[in-house]
């Protein structure tokens, strides 16, 4: 029964360091391989195809004809018609005056459309950010009390955010973006949107004071301490618009083709709004409006940038966050539809987009945007082909600054309330979060971490920590690595878990293990006590010589790599072993486990005739070996 | 070539969440399932065991004998020889009175011979921690202008680091020192021998001024600004006993039997420096020496532990960092002794017993101790056979408070000096540390990080930045997790990495790939992309309509778990195949993952005949269903 056909693991020399840290940078930083294609080109088409990618407006713009335009025309008309109340509303939630929601519709779409390399993403502000931009620079200076220091500081939070993303494009540090999972994010959404449709109660009964706080208790307390300030005729404007709005949106579930009509539906709030606030002189019956918007373009920002040394920790910390969950939001929105169309995006490069947005926003009176969802999926059913709609958008934008904003100053608050409230509420995602119970419950405990830490305590707590939750859960991934005993399934020559598979039958006298996961210093101790632990339970079944254990395989197919701590316990382990008389193999190791092993000695120490191919292999030698069971007790293969 | 034989997926109903939780749990707290002996007792011996466990003193006391007794007196003499000059020296490097280094070598070691599990483990103080209390406590009170506030504030500490270490023993988290890897500790402790060595050079100089600061710099820096204070008798003096004691550690080295010469040598230091400085009137001459300590045994310190809120954050700090060192110090020794005598360490009981020597400890004018490499190695090489031998130290250290104290306060300092560098010089590991620059690169940095951090910023910095670069290692394994292509070795059944195994050949319009590591959040996007760009590389080394891939497998033997965004990359990653006429089939799902595909429904999406138990299976039948590719090109098996 020796195996003729034995199949040799190959030995083959370490690779040098350079080549293997070569290796491991490209997968860490380039894992999409984005100059795969260009390899075999000529130098000129390698330039052209380098600016190419690095500006992807060089890429469509060449093919582009009127026929697509039509398209993009189309959508961009409809974007903008969300983005005018949308741009306002959001400007409100961020304590800043309302034209800067518009001016910041105006120019980043421009900037996107140069180097944005996703073709349905529709640029503009969001709701998540403008909260936490507000709240965290609130903190150090009042919106109210010092509105023109707020403004700047607020720009300037931009700024950082755009150098931020920037930076960690050029990095190729999209990895960090992966550390937001769906959980949290889903949490997040959540947790945002339940807090920002409380604050728009202030909108909707027409309040006047309120509080700077975000967290549930605060604002339904500060809702319910001004009682008399409540106003009725507000809120019965307010609650037939957000019908209306909700209606809309029922109805595009129902019929998709109707998407249009939940679109617009937003414009036609305002619009309506503004003429009934208009005629009734509503302003003089408790229901606020926006005020006046001033005709004309972006003025520029960039000689209000504000470095002072007291405010920086809070201008780079909402940098920091805002830039980060923007670029999430930015980045997973794109990715999901250009999936739908199978086409493929690249988040570095995204980034890159994002933050020249924002450096060049914050320098022309804009604050930060990114790709919102509402608007992106607008953009996308409304048939847009290229980044040309958001050109159009812009184009949109810039008429209304020159010739129409001064019309919306009747737009009545509650209208825009009614409209942030029914964005939000499509935000909540109930079925992800049940069916994240269903499934996996440490997923549910992240999300619900953000969830209820944005609700009751404040968004970056609650983003910090569901993240930390979802990286300690990675870390006892990675310290209690999964490790079954195999046996064999019987009339084949596969090994499996016997627990998964309760048919399959250990070999006398043969311990096979199967180790997963990468083993280094987090895990290496746990392994070693789950190994011996599976050797004392085997033999403290009986007591007969039959059961001795004489030979432990571990077979390290899912081990991917290994570092000095476990090369250690390799060798500690082996030490014991040797000391209960029990032979210590291994079975296919991988590349990388090898060529450590190699170097530290390993090999040498137990030999390389203890290194095996398969399990198969491994067992039919141990079986030779094998002194006190009895051979002839055992299946044939 | 259907396959007759093939063996199916085992799709069991999954395991209910208790079941799951509960396993989940006992695998990350009890990892060494302690109870696994007594499940099958009566009542009465379980309750037997159950003492047993938790104090193991009668567990080896009923069987002690005078024939073990020898042996451990024996031993418990040795270490007293070191435990005098090293309580001492120490004591100095906390910048307390020495008197108290003898203190804490007489209540702690009775404590830990009632709770400690180790065998040869000798109880006493340790230089790092000694030095880290002193650096952190002291830059909140000075120990020379309030040395009283600054010993109680010492006691303080040492009693967090008890309630702490008995936690972290009750709470099952013994994990927590898994993540202090190898390179962290071998760097920790080459960083901490070269600074205190430094500081030695007040001694061995016979400075008066000094530095507060620990790292080289500023220890340097005071040692040349003071040229001089230097005393050319001190130093010579010092030299000489340096000499000696590296001597006699040569001797030790070479000829591991005469390990005494070396374990009573500092004694012998200390000895002939009391004494030298006795007759010659050293101190007259610019030799210091310890000055008085007082006859009478610890004196009770209960009531100076300080609660004051304005020291508790370093207290508690210093406490928690201490604690944590000297458990993994204590731990690791533990563990490595016990490897020899292929005898296990239980490390959470370990930690309850240090824990409570250091609560006790603290009431009784003892500061931290733990289990020094030094002493144990010394009493294991003694010949100790049970903990009985830090019983013997803890009466000779009676005996000597009692009556021999005040002998030694001619000690000359520079005597202690050189006592703690010969010490430290033999914790620089260097041979470890060019091992890990052989073999593993980014173990090297990690090892370096703490090395260069302790000598050039803080103890604690070193530290903490060591712990970051491997926490941020084990993310990046979980990030970046190894995917290989899979090719059939000729006449086996086998399919390994090809890039590994340059004969392996792969299935025509077949793309077999295997995964590491589990899915999840933070490297799903990372996997998609890479399965995708392996299609993406397949397809584009020819046009031709035979190298279409029609199937791709996917082995997920490796993939220990799954969390929810790893399951909506598949579900995105099976969409995305779809619209390219690709098959997705699994190979070889774990339980774990099994599970949650079911649950979330993929299995239903994918069908259950996309699922193999091997790859060789999945390969037949997909063989059977190529369109395009010639079967008959194809190998037989």
């Amino acid at each position: 029964m020796a195996s003729p056909s034995r199949q040799a693991v190959n030995f083959a020399a370490p690779r040098g360091f350079a080549t293997a840290f070569k290796a491991d940078c490209k997968e860490t930083f380039f894992p999409d391989d984005p100059f795969h294609e260009m390899k075999h080109e000529k130098p000129l088409n390698k330039l052209k195809k380098t600016i190419q990618y690095f500006i992807p407006l060089f890429e469509w713009l060449p093919n582009y004809n009127l026929r697509l335009f039509r398209y993009d025309l189309l959508a961009g008309i409809t974007i903008t018609s969300l983005a005018i109340p949308q741009g306002i509303s959001y400007a409100k939630l961020a304590n800043i005056p309302p034209i800067y929601g518009l001016y910041s519709s105006f120019i980043p779409p421009f900037v996107y459309s140069i180097f944005g390399s996703s073709k349905h993403l529709a640029v503009g502000t969001v709701a998540a950010c403008s909260l936490l931009l507000s709240e965290t620079v609130g903190a150090k200076a009042s919106p109210q009390d010092d509105p023109t220091l707020y403004l700047h500081l607020i720009f300037t939070a931009t700024f950082f955010t755009g150098i931020f993303q920037t930076a960690l494009g050029f990095l190729r540090l999209g990895i960090l973006v992966d550390f937001l999972s769906h959980s949290t994010i889903t949490g997040f959404m959540g947790g945002t949107a339940i807090i920002i449709c409380l604050q728009q109660l202030k909108g909707m009964l027409g309040l006047i004071h309120f509080t700077t706080h975000t967290d549930v208790v605060s604002v339904l307390g500060a809702v319910f301490r001004h009682r008399n300030e409540w106003r009725w005729e507000s809120a019965v404007v307010g609650i037939i618009f957000l019908a209306f709005l909700q209606f809309t949106r029922y109805l595009r579930q129902k019929r998709p083709k109707l998407f249009w009509v939940s679109a617009i539906a937003p414009m036609v709030v305002v619009v309506v709004g503004c003429l009934f606030a208009f005629f009734a002189h509503a302003d003089k019956h408790g229901i606020q409006i926006v005020g006046e918007l001033k005709k004309g373009l972006n003025p520029p920002s960039i000689q209000y940038l504000n470095f002072d040394p007291q405010y920086l920790p809070v201008t780079v910390r909402a940098g920091l966050i805002t830039g980060l969950i923007a670029m999430a939001e930015g980045i997973a929105i794109g990715r999901s539809f250009a999936i739908m169309k199978s086409e493929q995006t690249d988040g570095n490069k995204e980034m890159i987009a994002f933050g020249f947005m924002n450096i060049i926003g914050s320098f022309t009176s804009c604050y930060l945007t990114t790709g919102p969802f509402s608007k992106t999926a607008v953009n996308f059913n409304a048939g847009c082909r290229t980044a040309m709609s958001n050109v159009v958008m812009g184009f949109c934008m810039m008429l209304t600054l020159l010739f129409l904003a001064p019309l919306f100053r009747y737009t009545p608050l509650v209208a825009l309330s009614a409209i942030i409230m029914s964005a939000m509420l499509g935000l909540i995602n109930y079925d992800e979060m049940i069916h994240l119970f269903k499934v996996d419950k440490f997923d549910f405990v992240i999300c619900m971490a953000a969830f209820l830490g944005v609700s009751f305590i404040s968004m970056d707590v609650g983003l910090i920590l569901s993240v930390g939750l979802a990286l300690l859960r990675a870390l006892l991934y990675v310290a209690r690595p999964a490790a079954c005993k195999l046996g064999k399934i019987p009339n084949s020559s596969l090994y499996r878990d016997i627990e998964q598979y309760p048919g399959s039958t250990p070999t006398q006298g043969v311990l096979v293990l199967q180790l997963g996961s990468p083993i280094y210093f987090a895990n290496s101790t746990y392994i070693r006590e789950r190994v011996l632990r599976y050797i004392k339970e085997e033999q403290g079944v009986s007591d007969s010589k039959t059961d001795i254990i004489e030979h432990l395989l571990l077979d390290l197919s899912g081990v991917s790599s290994i570092d000095m701590t476990g090369i250690e316990t390799f060798l500690e382990l082996r030490r014991i072993l040797d000391s209960k008389g029990i032979k210590l193999s291994i079975v296919n190791p991988r590349i990388e486990v090898l060529e450590k092993l190699t170097l530290a000695k390993f090999t040498d120490a137990i030999g390389k005739e203890s290194f095996y191919l398969s399990i198969e292999d491994a067992v039919q030698n141990c079986r030779f070996s094998l002194q006190y069971s009895s051979k002839t007790t055992m299946e044939e293969s």
